[in-house]
């Protein structure tokens, strides 16, 4: 989303990381993604955050991190609470017990921990909610990594057909006007293979 | 230590932050430390990333972060590593098991996620060790913020004798070279209260 906000040309390469494929550890041994390669200076660099610093360093047409200091630190802040805290009280449960249970053909997935998703997922929206009662988008007036940031960790979520969004109706506002970008269209288009979408996933008016 | 590297004053105030102190939520929501208070400005902010990189953009007397685009970009991934990935499969489960738990006076700590821990940290030992075999630090030839992230996760563990020194003496050399930095020097007074340190914790030549 952040390539395509900055009108910058990509191609998506998917990758089962959970398998640790020898190539792709030599390109990230953390066997995470995401990983960008650039080719123009044939460089690349793993970690989200790293990612979306070099972005935004290199392509300077439009800033989505902010114009001062305390703009910007409030920017990551609030980016590293969806890359990080939403990442390991939420989705990573329903990652690993859904999607990658599935395809690894574990036996059952561990209901605990999507109980514990579940549960926890109301807490971050409740503060999504908390952040728009106070500014536009969630970290400024404007728009910033820290929107796509939080929407990325949700559209895994979206798809699977467990946020619940008609509790936090000024968050599904905030997520629909996303949604309906240019920038994140292409997105709405990916499947994740053996699962469906939810019924409203790919809705721009749900 | 990026502060006292960068020159700067400051006052370290610590936080029992699993108490939730109403006070220290409004400061920083996700009630984590460290947050930063900046009393040039009035400004505080959370997250050791956004932190960094608002220190690295406000004292720009010396450059902790690397002088182009690429070294930047593989000093934060690297950054990101022991803030996230080592704090989540080592750090986190010392603390909460041996230093939470001894302080919440729960009963007794649970030894499996202990036991984790201490396996986990065999690979990030190697991994620091590989890095060492490339560059004359963890991300680049010069010292920059992912040695002070990486020896922060381990100074902790270090304190509590849980680190195993003698099987990574590449490590254990670049650690003693960054324990005996002045910067380093007054973490090295701070105590755990209830907790002895470790015998070598503050010998420079263990």
């Amino acid at each position: 989303m952040v390539l395509n906000e900055k009108g910058v040309e990509f191609e998506l390469i998917q990758e089962e990381f959970w398998k640790q494929r020898k190539e792709f550890i030599r390109l990230n041994p953390a066997s995470e993604v995401p990983v960008l390669i650039d080719k123009s200076n044939k460089f690349h660099i793993a970690d989200v955050m790293a990612i979306y610093e070099y972005l935004e360093e290199k392509h300077t047409n439009k800033s989505l991190l902010g114009s001062t200091l305390e703009m910007r630190a409030e920017v990551r802040r609030v980016t590293n609470w969806f890359n990080n805290k939403f990442y390991h009280e939420v989705s990573r449960y329903i990652i690993n017990e859904r999607i990658i249970a599935y395809y690894a053909r574990k036996s059952a997935p561990n209901s605990q921990a999507i109980r514990a998703a579940k549960i926890n997922i109301h807490y971050h929206l409740e503060y999504i909610n908390f952040l728009l009662k106070q500014r536009r988008w969630l970290a400024s007036e404007y728009i910033t990594i820290a929107d796509f940031a939080a929407s990325v960790q949700l559209s895994v979520l979206d798809y699977l057909g467990d946020v619940p969004w008609e509790q936090y109706i000024n968050v599904k506002n905030w997520y629909s006007v996303l949604k309906s970008r240019p920038s994140f269209r292409s997105f709405l288009q990916d499947k994740i293979t053996g699962f469906e979408p939810s019924l409203h996933y790919k809705n721009l008016d749900f």
